[in-house]
Order: structure tokens, then sequence, then C-alpha cells
């Protein structure tokens, strides 16, 4: 087991489990170092390579780094419980999934759960450069809506803060307690079944 | 790049991105190579170590071996142009979410999202053990769900055809192309940018 791993209460079943997933995690706390813009390019590329929907890829991304007014305007809407520790994230990043096929203008039903994926893979490649993403869905979706301007076949997703991961001391003492206690998952025996309900 | 990349239309900017992403793919060809329960296991171990909305991990899983009788069950909803090929999958696995967060009973919006990471991350997972996941949305949905007995606070998410990747004798000329084209993506200026719409 890598000393990465150790972050997540490992059991002897997820022995097998690639390290890259077990070492993945979602801090609060970000270093001071800034993320490069080809840095933020490996993610989206990383992201885009994600299964999809007769190949459909729909979805979409805006960023913004710290110090740009749209850097301002996402943070704006996101929910005080998450400004307490996004304000320190370098980077901010709007997802979004077209909720239409683009060859026909039909409904595509797996739009969202497309950019689920396209996001973990996102969260994988920033693991693997060092990086924290830290999704967060508690924040003005109509307030946000408008202060970008999407347009209507566009579903927002989450709101990811990325960075290179900090040592928490600027945080609230329970925040940083919960950015260090080990991550915890059901058992395979609360999900998982070889027969139907 | 590994030579498994080469499966993709890699560009310069892709030269950063893990292989384990490059190197997944959904192919509609199988072995005759049977999956062992414990490799089955482990991706499921994977993929709970998915990011999800408060931590809710909506994720359930019926999977099924060839055989068994519920395999001819799941296998039965299958739309024709995915039984073509799919008859050959030596586990097909349901995928489903529940739409309610279990610790106050309120709808989760995130759902459907959140199963679409986990089922990346044990598509990931089975890649890195050399075996092949296929996703599946073309089935009857309403047939599965009574056939499943599912409960009415889960979604029914993808069907995955799992197995080790064969070599396509067995599959229509059509497919068998298909499943030897590189995976082509779009580029990034098509779904990132760093300013509102």
């Amino acid at each position: 087991m890598s000393q990465e791993a150790a972050i997540s209460v490992i059991h002897d079943t997820d022995k097998n489990v690639l390290d890259i997933i077990l070492s993945r995690r979602s801090q609060r706390a970000f270093a001071d170092t800034p993320v490069t813009s080809e840095q933020v390019e490996t993610l989206f590329e990383a992201a885009k390579w994600a299964p999809s929907s007769v190949n459909e890829q729909p979805w979409q991304y805006i960023y913004a780094n710290k110090g740009e007014e749209l850097w301002d305007v996402i943070f704006g809407t996101l929910h005080e419980g998450n400004q307490v520790w996004a304000k320190n994230a370098p980077v901010l990043v709007v997802s979004l999934a077209r909720t239409t096929f683009s060859r026909n203008g039909r409904a595509n039903a797996y739009a969202m759960y497309d950019l689920g994926g396209a996001n973990v893979l996102l969260s994988l490649q920033a693991t693997s450069m060092g990086l924290n993403v830290h999704q967060m869905g508690g924040y003005d979706h109509e307030g946000l809506r408008q202060a970008l301007r999407v347009p209507s076949d566009l579903e927002l997703g989450v709101i990811m803060a990325i960075g290179f991961p900090g040592d928490g001391e600027q945080l609230p003492e329970q925040l940083r307690e919960r950015d260090r206690a080990p991550r915890v998952r059901r058992p395979l025996e609360d999900f998982v079944m070889n027969k139907t309900y």
C-alpha cells in the first residue's frame, strides 16, 4: 500500500484497487502555490477521455483564476459554508452538461451522468499531479446561471475548487479535522448483489 | 506513450494525461475467458471510492454471470443492437442510484451524476486488470425495473457488459471495424473557456 493510500480506511478487500483511486480525496485546505495554465489544461485533456452516450461528450467547463473578475463572480455564488475554505482556491471551475444531443436535438438523459464520469477523470488526473479537487453542489444555481449567461440547453453541474493541498492552518478547526479524517466507505454487501430486489 | 495509448487519437496536448485514462476503451468483442468473482468484487471496491454528494454513495449494483438465470433476465431487456455483441459478455452489471438521501429522505439531485463517477472508476480499475467494460443505455427500462423489482426510490443507470477483450471474429464486420477504430474526442477549445457565455 502506498503512503498516500493511508488517507483512506482500507480493508483487505481493497488491496487490489489502483493506488491512484485510493489516493484521491477532496480537501478543503489549499496552498498558495499557483496552478499554471498548462496544468489546468491537462486536467481538461484528461476529462475529455471519459466515456459518454453515443460519444456526445456533453461536458463543458468555465474556469477562472484567482485575481480574475470571473473568479469573483463564481465565488460570489457559493454558499457561505463553501466560501469559508474555497476562498483560498487558486482555480474555480464550473462544470456544465448539454442536455440535448448535438446530432438531432433530442434529450440526452445521460448528460449529467456523463459529466460525473468526466469530473472523476479530471480529479484522478489532478491527484496524479499533486493537485486537489473539491466538488461543490452548494451554490446559488439561478444566480450563477444568470451571471454566466448559461444557455437553456445546458445544465449546471458542480463547481470545483482546485489547487495544491495546504496544511489547513487557515481553516476553522472543525474543517481542519474533517480534512484530515480518513475517507470511509460502505462495505460491498451494502450496495452489491447477485439477485433481484 | 504506452502501446495501449495507441488506441486513442492522441494529440501533443494529451501527453501528460495518465496512461490508465488514455488506455480505457469500450469494446464490443469479448473473449471466452471467465471473470472470477474476486475480479468482479475488485471492480466494485474501486467504484465505491468515487466522490459523492455528502458522501451519500448512492450507487447500487446487481451483477450476473453468464449461465445464471439473472444474466438471461438482464440480457433479455437489452435492445437488439446491443444483444448482437453483449451475448458474449461473461458478466452483466445493472447500475442504479438511490435518488433520496438516506439521512433525511430528501431528493438527491446528484445521484446519477455520482453514479457516473463510480462507473468510470469501475471502468478504469477494469482497464488496469485487462478487462473491458462497455456501458449501455439502450435497454427496456420499464421491463428491467419490473423484472428486478426495483424500489421506486432507485433510478436505473446503465447496464455494463464486462469481460476480457476478444478478437472480434464473432462480431458482424461493421461492429468489428468500430471496435478497432481509434477513440476520438473534441478539442479543448470546443468545451473549455475562461469567460461567460
